[in-house]
């Protein structure tokens, strides 16, 4: 290097420079994959899925130009960021009082939702692996009780369903999934460290998990309904620009932390922001010609969401799928996975469209991938609970389930419109529809 | 920490919880100190510095709980994307054409914009450090020569001058400067270098760094200028939502990845693409009822600029200015500062706000501060060339210059009214005048 160039170097080069031209990447594939999906009547977050899966796999053809996407820590902080704005999103379109109205469904099918799974995915591991501890059987189980909404929510906000009754059950009911399966996981690996320790797990320490929980949903949910007026309210006199894009986003942000602090996903807590926020908080910024805040959000998702499935499609990692002797146990885990989540749909009650709330609870998406990722690290007798290759079947579970869910919501929503639709769903129609429906109701 | 704990921390805490919080805090403090700016009648921007100004300095009033900002890196990264969107947004408000037809000002504004500071700063340098080499005093001139525009670029929108011939001078002259600042450099370090190790600088050495700059600037607008037309039409046939945005955003960080790569600001890359992209390169997404790129722009850049502003805020350390023997030194430099770029506006050819031009290209932002740092680490015969009282000094100046700006560059504008206005500037219309003028060039 040139004296010229180390001066050049030391006082330009950006240090994000690299970030950006992944970011340039990432979202053109993007919109490619999104483009070819629309084409072929998908959601467009198929597209961004098989985009990302394909950017993620060209290192199999031998080309590995794209693998910085994969280890950039700016393109990881953007997908968070990006699902927590999606969550916050399809909050925004619901009100608490909505979600209310639906909650008894919804906490059904939550329950069955954890439960069905739960007992096929021990049933699996005590068929498929019979000389494994009980244990083992068990974790199978956890691992396939959790839910991960953010397919499900991104495919119903695509399709245009996103104020309709079975997105609000499916939503509702993975919120009180993400507790739950919290418990499952907590109580599961906790009996397994007490057994390989030889102590045992007490009462009192599935007590605090569950009361943490519940102490978080209530009393965030209570404050959140007390305060967000009142906070909207003060933030209106404020003159500079875009302060309720800013405040808007503060609560989600807010919302994200604390619900992570409490050991919930952080998309709980954008959810919740969301769903706590209604158009008569901000009705003063509306008023004096300002655009609403899902209008506002609008290009900051497209921005942003993006990245979040592009991500997820990239960490799927095509060799699992080579393994015969994974491909058994992933084939029937995979068929318990979608199994387990059709049963929610016989907890729902009359009027909705059943089939769709079953298909929009299967993906697993992250949250199975953490599970499994926490058996590998468990021990029981020196053995990992969840070995090598249990552990690429669950990958395959969770890439089937997630890349499933598009085409088979889209089917299932089409094949049977919403009965008791509360706004109509035309797919061009929502696009600007959030920003000018008023909230209906008293 | 109980087996519930463990087992939820590692389920659930996501690795970006702290950052959200702390992005919801510069979010609030951000529109608060906006909110205050507004009502002294200054621009935004100034709220927003001074609201970083006060986070990052109360730690000396014994409350550290804001520093986890300064330190983060998810907050450094979105400042950084935050100021590409600005300049990028700033770009798009002109057109290549109407650059051209200032350039000749914009040249000359920055010819002398970089020539009068080197030579006042290298004076100031023989008569307050007289014992110290000649090459300290060409160091101070080239600290002095920098400009950052992304202070002015703000205050500009803020007050809707964005369209203006002045701000298109300014802007202009804004990135000649940045590549002949970085020739200033590259040469006076060569010569420090050369001098220090005995060897000589050759003028190879220094046409390498001008051809790269030229071949930069003069390439990527051509090419810009055949492509970009070609790209968006591409573009517009993909049915993807969003698709006229994300190509808009790929196409800004692009350029600004390819500028810093040839050694130049990523800013420059940003303005570039801005500048590059008119109107009727997207019309086709417009026309079928989309919004245009500027509209969707706004929520970004009204999310991720404050970032950028308040972490310069936050940068600056009041304890800077406590120390007298600094203060002198500080207090002329910033004066031959001021005076250097004032003397720009008797570069400019009449008809324009001169005296507003000579305020814009006042503020030295991190600019200066690069350079001073790479004056700390040059060394002659073992000794910094930059030591830290002179360092300190540098800081100040950049202080001064930077929060200066944005009010008296407010009082210059209302004061004498553009004498060639290309579009009218009332404040409020320019919020959303952009989306909807169209260019009125042939």
């Amino acid at each position: 290097m040139t004296v010229p160039e180390q001066a050049a170097a030391a006082t330009h080069t950006d240090p994000i420079a690299g970030a950006v031209l992944l970011m340039a990447i990432v979202l053109v594939a993007a919109k490619l994959g999104g483009d070819l999906a629309v084409r072929l009547r998908q959601p467009s977050v198929l597209g961004e899925l098989v985009a990302g899966v394909i950017l993620g796999n060209l290192a199999l053809a031998g080309f590995d130009g794209f693998e910085p996407i994969e280890d950039s820590p700016a393109i990881d902080f953007l997908a968070r960021i990006g699902v927590l704005i999606l969550l916050f999103e399809v909050g925004l379109e619901s009100t608490v009082r909505q979600m209310m109205r639906v909650g008894l469904s919804a906490l059904l099918v939550a329950l069955v939702g954890v439960a069905v799974p739960f007992a096929l995915g021990w049933l699996v591991g005590a068929w498929l692996l019979p000389d494994a501890s009980s244990h083992v059987h068990a974790f199978l189980g956890a691992t396939l009780s959790a839910t991960s909404v953010g397919i499900t929510a991104r495919v119903l906000k695509d399709l245009g369903w996103s104020q309709s009754d079975e997105a609000r059950i499916i939503l509702g009911a993975a919120v009180i999934d993400d507790v739950l399966g919290l418990v499952v996981l907590a109580v599961v690996s906790g009996v397994i460290v007490a057994a390989d320790s030889g102590a045992s797990m007490s009462y009192g320490d599935i007590g605090l998990i569950l009361g943490k929980a519940a102490a978080f949903l209530v009393g965030s949910l209570a404050l959140g309904f007390l305060l967000a007026p009142k906070l909207f309210h003060l933030a209106s006199h404020l003159r500079a620009r875009g302060v309720l894009l800013a405040v808007g986003l503060a609560f989600c942000f807010a919302l994200s932390w604390l619900s992570s602090v409490i050991g919930l996903a952080a998309i709980v807590g954008a959810f919740a922001a969301g769903l706590l926020l209604e158009n008569v908080h901000y009705r003063d910024f509306v008023d004096r010609g300002e655009h609403g805040l899902e209008e506002l959000l609008e290009p900051i998702s497209s921005f942003l969401v993006p990245f979040f499935f592009v991500v997820m499609g990239m960490r799927t990692d095509l060799r699992s799928f080579a393994d015969p002797g994974v491909l058994g146990l992933a084939g029937v885990l995979t068929l318990a996975a979608i199994a387990g989540k059709q049963a929610c749909s016989l907890a729902v009650r009359g009027g909705v469209n059943r089939l769709s709330i079953g298909i929009g609870m299967v993906p697993r998406g992250e949250v199975g991938l953490i599970f499994a990722n926490i058996g590998m690290s468990l021990t029981l007798a020196g053995e990992p609970i969840i070995s090598p290759s249990v552990y690429s079947a669950v990958v395959v579970m969770v890439i089937v389930t997630t890349m499933l869910t598009p085409p088979a919501l889209s089917w299932s929503l089409s094949r049977r419109p919403p009965a008791e639709p509360t706004e109509p769903p035309p797919v061009e129609a929502t696009m600007t529809a959030a920003a000018t429906t008023e909230d209906e109701d008293p």
